[in-house]
């Protein structure tokens, strides 16, 4: 499978599993718990891009880290969303959000500075991710 | 079918279509080419609090609008997400997006002042929209 994570997000996101379509990645800023799911597939921009099968199967994908997401973190909201305004490569963001979180209820892109997690604070939270996924019938 | 429609979306939006599951509403908002999709459900506010059925029929119709959306503009990219941040009834939002427009290419949600249509523009541009969904194959 000739498939490569985009530069930009392997430099800013940290790998936290796989699923059948997608690599999850958690974007190091602990500002908020933040997932990207990056469909394995080469030279797809828009959603509308993958075949109709591949479509569902990234939904199906995008609700189970959303449920997982939402467990693991009690947000009051999920915020999902396919920008790629910027990076291209498709890609859906998962992002937990608080009433007293950095830009609340204000959109999470573009604002402000990321602030690495620790690499201690890192593991936990892939662990627990990982954790949770497995033990989500999918 | 219990459904009433979110009075801020009512306030901010234009009726442009219905789909099988999802009422298409057009912001009122000429800075972007941008519809809002509602799922005809009551007490939905993240995408995985509808059924199965219902997520997969949700991803087809996004899919469907966003190709419409980008035939009908030749936006140099789609974005689309579900916040619900300030409204809580499910929605999600398909919007062109240009080089050149009011915030390229950081989000369009809580940038700026709406600017609303002229009648005869909305008029117009809901009436391209519903005529380019007729002549998609669903």
């Amino acid at each position: 499978m000739n498939f490569h994570l985009d530069a930009r997000l392997e430099q800013d996101t940290l790998p936290a599993g796989r699923l059948e379509l997608c690599e999850i990645h958690l974007l190091n800023d602990a500002r908020w718990p933040w997932l990207v799911l990056v469909p394995q597939r080469s030279d797809c921009s828009e959603i509308f891009d993958l075949n109709d099968d591949e479509q569902l199967q990234l939904a199906r994908e995008t609700a189970l880290i959303s449920k997982v997401l939402q467990k693991l973190t009690e947000a009051e909201k999920i915020n999902t969303g396919a920008l790629g305004n910027i990076v291209r490569q498709l890609h859906v963001h998962v992002i937990a959000r608080f009433e007293n979180d950095a830009n609340w209820p204000g959109p999470v892109w573009g604002f402000g500075v990321a602030e690495p997690y620790s690499k201690v604070a890192a593991s936990r939270l892939i662990s627990q991710l990982q954790s949770e996924m497995k033990s989500h019938v999918f």
